[in-house]
């Protein structure tokens, strides 16, 4: 493979072992398994889950619904607080397509039915302590006021409880997440267990990739929609979710400028390339990427005190030591593991196989 | 215009304003303006400078440049260390067009001059204090080297020194941006100087947005290159460059959650759309954004105390007073005025103008 400017490189058997556990273990405790999308945003990457009988999947976007739908998925749950703005575009899918759409709030479900032609399934979105968005499991009034107004429209068809523990991101280590995510699950199950005597169907969906990788807690709990899993990072890595092997995704940089007196390398590759997510570095500082060095016959993963430490539109700045300042030179082509592989792959719009194939991703307009 | 996502407005008319200011102040000094196109990476904003007179541009990419290429630039300098692997697409370039690269390893001009096919111009990028890539301006050897080094090529033909004062984005004030750029010009007019009884035609070309807004102080210089001004954003602002008036773009998002248990508001629209840079808030804390509400026959800026705190891959937060929070309903879109205009515009890929019309941008592949 030739590599000319900033290439992300996806490692399919990487990504194939990273679904093949996933699913087995939504096998392993009877769970539906409804991957994120929003991770790799590919059909092409989408068709491998269904060597593993995925047959529902989570999107964030009404968008992303429909390009996702023009290949066949027609099981989709669209995890993004419903914007009415999108109502026309969501009654275009809804004929051909099992849709369901997450909501917070009793104004939107109203205003919602009146303008939808068909039946959309709702899930009500809980905030179990990551705060961003849904009603916060301890408000029964509230919840009980959504599920009240969601059973009387027309129609909404009231499916249960979603949410995402997205505060796993900011633990210490595995046994903090498994901290979050046992005290998520038991707010929800509390919630199922609240409503199932009038509501026996109702269904509880979890989903960050922290709690589904490092937990096997999961009593009652009906589906797991984790998405970054699929690839991995740094920041998963730095919270002891994956190894460091796990990771499915590369950014091939050239050097273009050495700095000797910092012991600074520069790569092609910036902010438009990876996004602009760090995680602190074991100096203290913001790191935005590790770096694997190519020693002709294998590859060397440099240790944390070789990184990138700052992204400009289309620079990165590399920290090293000496000794490895040395055995970089201008034209090699530098290896870094990207910090958030959700927000790199989007920015890129595109993969590179490890054999040179190009793997679209879906089209921005 | 009707907003269904987040949607990036661009105020022509505060554009327009932008280019003549500084359009004016390059012919008040004497100096040949040479924009930064890295920033709007559109043809149709970039013929809005041929009204001005602008026939010479930069771009941070050789696809940049064959991007504006195609639309008649034809004096195009790449500010970006040269990257040897596109010396193909470069060499498709030159026969129509003027391009300057800049260079700061005297091992890539010898690489280069071989592998080239007609004459480039080769600035010799400088730091005078920013530190990211080019020669220190203190290191007369390194700087001879490579001076006499390209003159011995065939292809390579000697332009001058180039620098970019990125450190102004760390100032203070506009007090600290013009006594930045001061010892910056300083220290390429004695470079200048040092070199022209040899070169008599060598030029010194500087660039950042902040040093070519706040300073009057150009004594010397051929060539300035400013990017950012063309929209200007909250960083600018900052940093005391512009005022929020000037400021040509805006993100307008849809409200989709309220949580009035930590007066948050969620909006539509997250790292996907305005990439990740932030600044320091009054309150010590990232910001992301500021807001403007629509109050029916104008608009209301919020202090920053409503602010957008925290950016997710599709979701914004915003904090609010009590009394804001109780103005904003969820389906109502707000105007949130971007950290990074430049990152953010690369997100989006196109603007729509404030009639509706979509001005597109450089297409991704």
């Amino acid at each position: 493979m030739e590599i000319y400017e900033p290439t992300l490189v996806l490692h399919k058997q990487t990504c194939l072992q990273n679904i093949e556990l996933m699913a087995n273990k939504a096998l392993r405790h009877n769970m539906k398994f409804r991957p994120h999308f929003k991770t790799h945003q590919s059909i092409e990457i989408a068709r491998w889950f269904r060597n593993f009988d995925v047959k529902a999947i989570t999107v964030s976007s009404v968008k992303m619904a429909r390009y996702f739908a023009s290949d066949g998925w027609n099981d989709i749950t669209i995890a993004f607080p419903f914007n009415k703005y999108e109502v026309d575009s969501l009654n275009e899918l809804l004929p051909t397509t099992t849709i369901n759409i997450i909501l917070d709030n009793y104004q939107v479900a109203e205003e919602l039915d009146e303008k939808i032609n068909s039946k959309v399934g709702v899930f009500i979105k809980i905030s179990t302590g990551y705060f961003r968005s849904g009603i916060n499991s301890g408000n029964k009034n509230r919840i009980t006021k959504l599920v009240n107004t969601i059973v009387a429209t027309k129609n909404l068809n009231f499916k249960g409880f979603l949410t995402h523990a997205g505060h796993t991101y900011n633990a210490g280590s595995k046994y903090e997440i498994r901290n979050i995510h046992f005290d998520s699950v038991k707010k929800m199950v509390e919630l199922k267990n609240h409503f199932k005597e009038e509501y026996p169907n109702i269904e509880i969906s979890v989903g960050d990739t922290p709690s589904c990788t490092v937990s096997e807690y999961f009593n009652d709990i009906d589906e797991i929609r984790p998405g970054n899993f699929v690839f991995y990072d740094l920041m998963q890595y730095k919270i002891g979710v994956c190894k460091l092997d796990n990771i499915a995704v590369r950014m091939f940089c050239p050097v273009v400028s050495r700095q000797k007196s910092r012991n600074e390398i520069v790569l092609y590759g910036g902010a438009i390339h990876f996004s602009k997510d760090w995680i602190t570095n074991i100096d203290g500082k913001p790191m935005f990427g590790r770096i694997l060095l190519n020693k002709g016959d294998h590859k060397e993963l440099l240790d944390a005190t070789n990184y990138i430490s700052k992204l400009t539109q289309e620079h990165a700045i590399m920290r090293c030591t000496p000794s490895v300042f040395q055995q970089i030179e201008v034209g090699d082509i530098l290896e870094v593991i990207p910090v958030h592989s959700c927000l790199t792959a989007h920015a890129m719009g595109r993969y590179i196989s490890t054999k040179g194939e190009i793997i679209d991703m879906m089209p921005r307009f």
